[in-house]
């Protein structure tokens, strides 16, 4: 690695969300700043690559504590933003891509849909160490207490690396920095979404239908991602995007399959 | 369960696409068929679901071997479909969902970017038993084959019932049905994408980008998804939504992560 460590800043709230600004002024000193974000928000898109429609990026104003940080806005997804930036955006492969600051919690079944996660998950698969970040809070929030505590895992994992394929979802607690209890490593809780549609009708009387839900957790654990923010503090969850459940590969060969197996 | 499992076929290429006719019909006769589908094609949406706009459904004319099969077209995603399916358009929870069959493998690292796999995924997380199936040839293909491939794998699910949050990714070879040797139960191969942007210039001579790639199997192992395809083999992996990277949780914990810790 050059002297300076190469960072990229994504997310999936769009270039002109404040967590952005947060995460880009928190990695500035760290390393060589750049930002690719997508042109607008990209919430919930989970892991979507666009493959049937050009991308473009354009050059953005975007401005650090110490200047200018060179960015490009993205007409595509999170994960579009890393892979763009990486083939033709940035200078050289980067050091560290750092996706964020969401606006709002990416912990247990959440991380499937999340495109802030996505972003650094795309980064892993690329074989760079990536590192997602979520306030956990749905609406404005202490951004820069938050981007604090980024930089600490961001300077941690520039110094350690991680293990190949291995990126960090990271979730903050909605606290002051000083009332922010520490790190805790933990595993995705068991949780679900209790969802319904709302069903409405439009001028012309034709229904449609709005997304709803309460999030309920499952899951006592003290280990997990919603155990550790409860407690006050900062939840470290190592990810990879290999979803084979690998347990259940030797008992599933026991069964008869077709009349061939 | 009543006598009759319902069975709730679903898609990523579209309620017209040529495999999801295969998959209802392959499903007739196994229990109460019916379909939910996106209006348009939605390959390589990931786990995208859609949370800022309302979605719509549309009764739609599909037909089955025996007759009509209730079916909506849906105005979103693939997760969108299972998730309002279940919610609105069925007269209750389905016992089986099957999504596809896809046009092209899903295996190795596609898992991640596939909507096929996000709509039975999705099911997985609600508690149904799933199972998504991808043809593997990009174009055209013997959707017979593969149906009667989907039919018996659907045959033993619904026989011997998943574990709960377990689904199965069943990939099929682009082989005449006898010339298919059999099942084999597989983990994700190891894989990337070598992949470049290609960079155009429209009319107005301002930059796009298109994606392009070479897929790159990075792993030898017989006990792979594109090991047993590239053996005349039907891949079935058993996948789940939890991302945590579970081994590398204590060793993490090793880690200073910042001057609280």
């Amino acid at each position: 690695m050059p002297d300076k460590p190469l960072i990229l800043v994504c997310n999936d709230d769009g270039i002109d969300a404040p967590g952005i600004a947060a995460l880009a002024a928190a990695m500035d000193g760290l390393g060589e700043v750049r930002v690719a974000a997508p042109v607008h928000e990209q919430s919930a898109v989970g892991h979507a690559i666009t493959v049937r429609d050009p991308v473009r990026a354009f050059p953005w104003p975007f401005r650090g504590p110490s200047g200018s940080i060179p960015a490009h806005a993205v007409t595509g997804t999170p994960a579009d933003c890393v892979k763009l930036a990486i083939d033709k955006l940035l200078p050289r492969v980067p050091d560290l891509v750092v996706s964020g600051i969401n606006q709002g919690p990416n912990t247990a079944v959440n991380v499937i849909y999340s495109g802030t996660v996505s972003a650094a998950t795309e980064a892993a698969i690329l074989g760079i160490d990536a590192v997602a970040v979520s306030l956990c809070r749905w609406r404005g929030g202490d951004f820069e207490a938050a981007g604090l505590v980024a930089r600490s895992i961001a300077e941690s994992v520039l110094k350690k690396r991680l293990p190949p394929g291995i990126l960090l979802n990271v979730n903050i607690p909605d606290l002051p920095y000083d009332r922010i209890l520490g790190v805790r490593v933990t595993r995705q809780a068991k949780a679900r979404w209790e969802e319904s549609f709302h069903e409405r009708r439009d001028p012309l009387d034709r229904p449609y239908y709005w997304l709803t839900g309460e999030f309920v957790n499952l899951d006592e654990g003290e280990d997990t991602d919603l155990g550790a923010i409860d407690a006050g503090y900062v939840s470290v969850t190592p990810i990879h995007h290999d979803m084979t459940a690998h347990e259940h590969i030797v008992p599933l060969r026991d069964w008869t399959w077709t009349e061939k197996h």
